[in-house]
């Protein structure tokens, strides 16, 4: 069941038997020669709507631009400033408490997000802590691809050059989603070097064509499906846990 | 082209024969009885593809939350307050000029986000205006609604009920989008009552089921086909104009 | 009655007898070779008063420094953020509210305030949506000129050159506020030209001596005098309206 | 000379000769039971248009609008936060000096302002220290009570009863600029407590008519005129001093 | 008795005779050819630990960095904005009220904090105010320079040179505290100009070497001593005083 | 070398020969019956000021109030929001920039510290990423409990009961730090429950004395100084590597 396809009474009637929601959060910014832009957003929405689907749970529309600044030197990069992503994370939070929410699930796609979303957590709670009220409402991150032995997973299918930025398994998950959207890109050097960085210029430097470790050339929608299917089972084992805390 | 489906590489071609960009703007908000809560976001989404598919524009991700705070009466219902939307599409803007865009065409799917894109438009040239440089970048929003001929087009297919929210426009735009999310729901009153509102209790006490002077048990995926169509022509010419100033 | 000529114990008294208040909200900005700064400030304020004044009720200190980044380019021009604006009238409203004031009417001067009033009020209104409480007070804002009649009015007094900045009748107004400030400038075109605008530099490069579409060397205290009159019969007219909703 | 009675063109000229001007700031808060809530902005408005109009510098707009949240208690009191304030006046700065004015002189008319504006000040200064740059112009703030032998002659007008809120010579000064809003009121005790105080409860259960340490009934539009035309005599010392730096 | 020293069940007990607490604050910013960045932070927390081991009460952390923007010309300073501090100042605030602390003293060893410390304060009250609640607890600051009698006493030991910026006084009670990072350094002229300034560049340039009106190189740990003992012991008297109240 | 124990001539020096500095960032927070309040700042400022002496590179003044919202249950707890911390470091971040440092190394004494500390870094970033101008500064941060070897080290010292708040291992070194602060207290249950929390009411409820996992009545100054030495070392290493990057 997916919030922005549904009706407020149906809405209404979910709440009546769940106070939880999963909300996919990703980030739009370059995934690479051969990953798509959308791939941070896509990824955890395609997943958290298979699960949901399967599983019966709501899933909340995509907070889709996320904190990408390191990845500004390359083109159709979109990023908000930590403290912008924090007020308005907390801005859906309170709206959705006030619906009557009261487990709210961020399934995220973009390592970059998880400092952020930590502090608007914080950020949340701390209204209450220094009121000296307890809060009636839990938040939860997860990363799709840190879910119980989804690295694993993703290693298994590809051996070499899974890479931890513009990702075979990343890449194949948006295939599946938007096999139109596949690109045949030859990838030069076959495996990207790897390494931190800093700002967008220091990113660039370091990494010429945006991918960090990865060769997602090896990436099809074949593998994306099996990658979504395993993700999806187990968002469902974590998000119970969550919802009946 | 839709920005979230390209590679950077794409981008950066594209770049190279245009400046501009349409970024799809909504809400995520109650829409009546049989209205989907994602409807402000999904018509300027579909209309914006289907125009930039034809015309060979690019189509950034969709800002899917704005200003909805008078809906939040209704379960399902997300809001920004108008100072985090303003900083929000400040972040986008500078993120899209950064990456070398000229022209942003903000295509708006709901009337509660015109004040406050406006008032962020404002922000964003402030900074130019009291530093006394020439901004390089122009910003535009268009509703998808107001479109040249739209408003005459759709209470021609709708000579009674159209109303002012949950549209039977709107709601037929995404029947047409998600047919699978069309909802059979009889409405009482037919037509819903008309008039202002304040905050969320003053919006709910007035319009008990969230309409606002409509029927939209009359829509149907058909009519949204036709409707979609219409304003993607429209908005071709809007955006032709607006890129080539 | 002007709540800055009045005492406290005045205000207590008046509140006994109405909630209502007027403030008028106006911008600091150039208006063209002979119009003056304080035009949108002036105009409300002097209209406000009038109407106070004949009907009784409470006009309040003026808001006189509004959104004008796009009049920069032009000395004298003093604007805020939009930002730091709807801050500023969200703690205007608060101290209201809080002395008891429940029908807030701001009587507006400047086109380039309307947007972000109305984010200001969003602003207000989301604070009790999202707690879940019901807003006790209401706000309304309504420019001078767009009270029923004035366009027409406006228009048949100047049928010629009123204009949409540095008009004939808001210069008219002020010389006859002010009858010693008017100024006697020869226009150059006779007619400025007219169209839309984005930041202070793309201003004054198509309105090089601030006027947008009009001839204000037309401008009368007299004709001032009747646009006033006028349009505090109106204003009486609508607040009677608002203060008893 | 007054900003917003002048055009730009005249703005235009006074620049060619003087970079520098002069903004009255004041409150709009209660002063007692019988002086007026605007008096904290009208004395510096008034003192400084006595002194523009004689020595030739420009007045700008009047911040009519400042801290005052402890008078909050009486009704008719309107404050700003004080970090709103600081926001406020920041953005007419950076306007100010955008238009070419390099010396700005706050002729404040409220004690409570005092650190706001203060604070305000080093928010300025500090973009450009921290810039590493030289900040090209000078702010300076002046309280028109305490301008060069103001108090002693404020004391020797009102030897018993100045008080030091809703003193007997502001009281007088409003009633020199507004002799019609003069108000005839007994005073209980005659000379009102003195001592501190913190939020708008403490004042009011410490100060029951809003007086601190005065007897206002003494005040008369004569002695306003006398301690007008004194004050106005010691600011354009004290700006010629400014402007000149 | 110093809360940084303390478990948590010691402050639940001190809670238990008092709701009071003294706050250290400073600035970390240049103090001259011999004095210690940390001089302002280093001066009151070394006074207020003297007068809490004395009369009992309880010291808190240090707010060690505060408005310093016009000492960044020379290198180790470190400043915040004044609206950053505000912000912080009311972190503490709440977290302190949240904790059961009434009276909150804070103790400054820095001029140029003192604006923003007191537009922090009324922020604070502004929300109990504009809520039209009453506060129930209550902020000072002093600075330990200006306790009753310590202005004389610096001067009777410093008769010339004592200054205004990195005084011989508090260059000595620095000693007094870390007499191994006293510094043995030739001054240039003797004593240091005075005046006023604005921004870094500014100060930089009237104060070439950083001291105002001082000769620093009088000091020694044996005057701090004698300096820090006066000032704890009109510390004690000022903060009973206050804590009663 | 401390920096607010040098000068500002002693700061220039050192900038010659190193662009880098070492800045302890923990909180003030409950550390359990026997834990200090200032734990988490103590310790870095006691293994960077160890690390420093040794090595020879600059520490500055401690940040010691970071993110401690869930600790607010228990009184002496003092937190920073999270917006407000990145506000705080950010203006830190631009000052010692301004100054002539160019790689910032803050060692961390808090979990909760980790991920504000990030966002805040991502933010600073985001403005030159945004600018499309290479940052030339870079940040880092380590804490001292996960320095290579020092989670092994702590738990070869405390096999039982290291646990992860109010550890044996920082209780240690804070007593080693102010042997006089030692507190003898016996622990109810030996060991405490382990687990995650939300916000301050949930923390309290789940760990009701405040330790998690821990047994800190194991702690001595002698074992807390070999920890303080391994981490200086280790510290030493790390800083070296970043400083010559």
């Amino acid at each position: 069941m997916q919030l922005h396809q549904a009706s407020w009474p149906e809405i209404e009637a979910y709440l009546e038997r769940s106070k939880g929601i999963v909300i996919p959060i990703g980030s739009t910014e370059q995934h690479g020669p051969n990953g798509l832009l959308g791939t941070d957003a896509i990824c955890p929405e395609v997943i958290a709507k298979h699960a949901g689907d399967e599983a019966g749970f709501l899933v909340g529309p995509t907070f889709n631009v996320g904190c990408a600044q390191h990845h500004l030197g390359f083109p159709g990069t979109i990023t908000l400033r930590p403290t912008t992503m924090i007020a308005a994370l907390n801005d859906w939070i309170e709206s959705l408490v006030r619906c009557g929410f009261q487990r709210i699930y961020f399934l995220n796609g973009h390592g970059g997000n998880i400092a952020t979303i930590d502090a608007a957590f914080a950020e949340s709670y701390a209204n209450w802590s220094l009121d000296g009220e307890a809060c009636p409402y839990r938040l939860k991150q997860a990363n799709w691809f840190t879910l119980p032995g989804m690295m694993e997973l993703c290693r298994s299918i590809f051996p070499e050059g899974e890479g931890s930025h513009a990702t075979a398994s990343e890449v194949s998950v948006t295939y599946y989603a938007y096999p139109d959207a596949a690109k045949d890109v030859a990838m030069e050097p076959k495996i990207a070097p790897s390494g931190g960085f800093a700002d967008a210029a220091d990113y660039r430097a370091r990494f010429p064509d945006g991918r960090i470790g990865s060769d997602p050339s090896q990436a099809t929608a074949e593998k994306g499906e099996r990658i979504v299917k395993a993700a999806a089972a187990k968002l469902i084992e974590d998000v119970e846990v969550f919802f009946a805390r």
